[in-house]
């Protein structure tokens, strides 16, 4: 059985010594000191470690089971989404007016790192009811608000979204489901939609389906595509449940992980739904929550490595095989524990590295949307939605490969199901797929993202790296941070240099290039943090005050993934840099 | 459901235009012609296809389920069996004494790839059997040959291989199970193995196990132990089975993956065995076995792969899904196919170039094996050590990263259990953890391999590099490979003669970058196989005889892997010449 920590020291070392939340400038962070977020996250923590992760592993053994149409979650996942509730967790960042507390989105992402590194699958209950909230919140009438937010912000419904069809994922354009207007204002929604995560369980009273359907008179293709709330129970004037909607989950997919998560396919025959926001922008609005959506599946990529991580260094530590190549550590034992072997240790600092890398990453961008949100900053959000491919594509194919790689310092005990870092590989693989699988966030990436506005916002990243590095320069203890992050910076812009030359002549050039773009770009990211992180523990150190083990050991993970990952920024460029040739070449009926 | 087709123009390829096998020098190969290779891989390709291949999910949905003492295989395997069984298929390149049909390894090597695609987890149970025959032909005294190997060659009984054990899997130093010697010559075997494939099954009439157990003298460690068969049933002087021995199977194991192999826990009650070998010389007898055993675990790597990519191609080619960024390429259809996108390409391409490349590397070093055994060509020999190393962990480590990106094609459909892309995953997995974790691999080839015999056998690597790179030069064509596989191979110089200067005063400089050392040679193994490929295809080409948009595939693929993976050399270059530090600067109890 494995078994979860909050990694709450990590987490208050990136809130007040490297963002510093409560003398920044944005409203609700005054409040944010040291002892208030300390109090949230240890209570975060003290829930995730005895409720929620004894709970992971029995949803996945358990997995959700479709009988006579209802869904029927693993033992104790109920009275878990109780506690939830109980304890507010639900409500935290979510708007007062409708029962939220009104905390800033930074803290709603620590804690949900917590909850999803406890148990993934459980959370996502939450998670997907919250990211419905946030359309409804965004883009519904002030009675859709008033009817619906407050029963989601308490979890006491709960939410999905809508939008895959058995023939279409990624491309939406090609939807058939419909949605005929009537008489009273209402629609009826007819088609079937696959992946729908929470689609039916039992531990909320109703279910709020947002779905994306197809009103008359919009056009072709994505164009014609509208957001529609359906529920599950219609709800009367009063706010009491009313009928029963004709809507019924088909079937709960049997999945490679998350199975504590009830997948459904959806039928919607003649469902009664209600226009969310304005008739044809459907897409429009599901894109004003992806910064979110993403920045969340980022998430769910570092925190099982972390889950991970924490047990292959448990393993490591305990499990005694062979000897130190340098001489006996352990004399007393019949060996020397794992951890004494040179490649156990490349493996744990690459885990090591990295979680605390894109933790940081997760967080800067958390606050990003802050930014964005409390103070209307234009600039953070282009910076936001700059990362956040990154952040999703980059960080859940590094988080798989970190579980991976956590599951092979088990050696053979890993890959027995019972001893629990299977489920941490088989979890993470979701995330490189969901929410737009990682080969789309590279497209949005380098189509899209890096000449949104004529390309500001990627040339600001380029300066604000540049600026840093010079600001840091006149410390020589920070030159093994700088010196790496402007090398990888140079690469990064090299690339962007390749895809303007030969971009426009050829798109294939730039498109064959994206995928490694996205990877070098997350290295260049995973840099910048280090740097950050770097300074802001010398900082601590000089001035004596912090745990000095604690910040040196920051320093040290940092050299190592400047040293042996951002190298890797180099192969990238010159992946990308030999174009669209080795790609494309091979024409498709020759494979 | 996924399907299999056997690549068998690839291998004729391999054997007939790269490796010109009825051309060369070994006993036994001058019967290779193309009609009788083509007939064997033809007919093997039929029984992979309609029988197995249908298997490969019966066996991972039903996986095998202990009863009473007896172990139940998936529906249908039972049947399978008897058809490897009575094609002959079992006694490929067994020995003609013992009822074997004699053809080189090569072949069975090549017919194996067929049989691990369509069915990985049903091929172990003869592949473990092979392992076993393997042990006792070499090993076994003439009576112990006579008794067992004409069973095990038609796999009418089958085999197994005992080593680990609960507190030990690598480090069998700290082995419990012991042998004690009895007044008739045999021995009483009692102790726990566990992770045994093929421990009990309802396949075979007996099941003869070789175990590792410490007999009385033999001092501590690795030292003491022998090697000994255990059989199921015990084998009365005629050949007939006699009393049931005194060994269990205590449980199935629940596992990621290969669900329809049987993997056991198997207890030894003063159960009866005989020696096998000398006493205590059991390591050395296991040893000599490891080179077959570990690149079969390589061939398992890129054979699963090759399955994988081939459903994932097919996926790619069926799927519509967006349009082509250069121009409609499907206008009758609603969407274009997967494959018309660069990053779909660029993952088919990393797929093929990868599964093509290792093929080549597994069938040279097979083929290098038939020559240290047919010709007792010592060289052969040391080149095949220091190639198994890189075989097992290169190809198993990048097959598994292969099978991920097969099914990440998919989207979401590949992360439902019943289309059969998580399988391949799934079953990949294991590969890179059992007969020897690739950590150990690494361990093996830098701290054993690498200096072995002086170095005498990665120096002539390094000059056959040298050689056909000068050999091909003059050809223009040819300097798209030559040019960077000297490229390549100058990393890997620097590499080794970094662990050279360094690995003297500190062991752990050499073994921090062991592993990046082994990824780095499997980069300039394929590299070289490429070569050869492109300069065999060109041959061919301009000798006009064979299949052009065949061959010319060939290269273009080749051109993918040279331009798009041989940078990563440089990479775990940097990586290795960090040296000791990055890695273990961070002392174990700061983790």
């Amino acid at each position: 059985m494995t078994t979860y920590t909050a990694p709450l020291k990590d987490m208050e070392f990136l809130l007040h010594d490297v963002l510093k939340v409560s003398e920044r400038d944005i409203p609700g962070y005054g409040d944010l000191d040291r002892s208030f977020t300390g109090a949230v996250l240890e209570e975060a923590g003290r829930l995730a470690s005895e409720v929620l992760a004894p709970l992971n592993a029995t949803g996945d053994h358990e997995g959700c089971v479709l009988e006579n149409g209802v869904v029927r979650t693993p033992k104790g996942f109920k009275a878990a989404f109780d506690a939830l509730r109980a304890g507010g967790w639900t409500a935290l960042d979510c708007d007062p007016e409708y029962g939220g507390q009104g905390l800033p989105y930074l803290m709603g992402t620590a804690v949900g790192e917590v909850m999803v590194s406890a148990n993934m699958a459980f959370n996502m209950y939450q998670g997907l009811t919250h990211g419905a909230y946030s359309a409804i919140h965004a883009h519904g009438s002030a009675e859709q608000r008033a009817t619906y937010l407050p029963k989601m912000v308490s979890c006491q419904w709960t939410g999905t979204m809508n939008l895959t069809e058995p023939h279409c994922g990624t491309d939406l354009g090609l939807m058939r489901t419909r949605a005929e207007p009537q008489a009273d204002g209402s629609y009826k929604i007819t088609g079937t939609k696959i992946f729908i995560s929470a689609g039916e369980h039992d531990m909320a009273e109703n279910i709020i389906h947002l779905v994306l359907a197809k009103a008359p008179g919009g056009g072709e293709g994505t164009k014609g595509i509208s957001l529609f709330i359906v529920p599950k129970f219609l709800v009367n004037a009063d706010g009491s449940l009313g009928a029963r909607n004709s809507l019924a989950v088909g079937k709960v997919e049997h999945k490679m992980g998350i199975h504590g998560n009830a997948t459904c396919v959806m039928n919607y025959d003649e469902a009664t739904g209600w226009l969310l926001g304005d008739l044809h922008k459907g897409m429009k609005a599901m894109f004003t929550m992806m910064n979110e959506a993403r920045l969340g599946v980022g998430l769910q990529g570092y925190a099982v490595a972390e889950a991970a991580y924490q047990n292959a260094l448990a393993y490591a530590k305990d499990r005694l095989q062979g000897r130190a190549i340098t001489g006996t550590e352990n004399p007393s034992g019949p060996a020397d524990p794992l951890i004494v072997h040179p490649d156990i240790r490349r493996n744990l600092m690459d885990q090591k590295s990295f979680v605390e890398g894109a933790r940081a990453l997760t967080f800067w961008a958390a606050s990003l949307i802050d930014q964005t949100h409390r103070k209307a900053d234009a600039a953070a959000d282009g910076l936001a939605s700059l990362l956040i491919p990154v952040i999703k594509g980059f960080q859940t194919d590094r988080g798989f490969e970190m579980a991976v790689q956590a599951q092979q310092i088990w050696g053979g005990h890993g890959y027995i199901e019972d001893n629990g870092m299977s489920q941490f590989v088989r979890d993470a693989r979701i995330a490189q797929i969901y929410e737009g699988a990682n080969g789309v966030q590279a497209l949005d990436l380098v189509g899209r993202k890096l000449t949104a506005d004529g390309g500001k916002h990627v040339m600001a990243f380029f300066e604000m790296v540049k600026a840093e590095c010079k600001a840091h320069d006149p410390e020589p203890r920070m030159t093994a941070f700088t010196d790496p992050l402007k090398q990888a910076s140079k690469a990064m812009q090299a690339a962007g240099m390749f895809f303007m030359q030969n971009g426009m002549k050829n798109p294939n050039a730039a498109l064959a290039g994206s995928y490694d773009f996205m990877l070098l770009m997350g290295h260049v990211c995973l840099g910048l943090m280090w740097t950050r992180m770097a300074k802001a523990a010398l900082t601590a150190l000089d001035a004596g005050g912090g745990d000095a083990a604690f910040l040196t050991a920051k320093i040290t993970t940092g050299r190592y993934y400047m040293t042996r990952q951002l190298p890797a920024c180099a192969l990238h460029l010159a992946r990308i840099e030999s174009g669209a040739d080795p790609v494309m070449a091979l024409a498709a009926e020759a494979f």
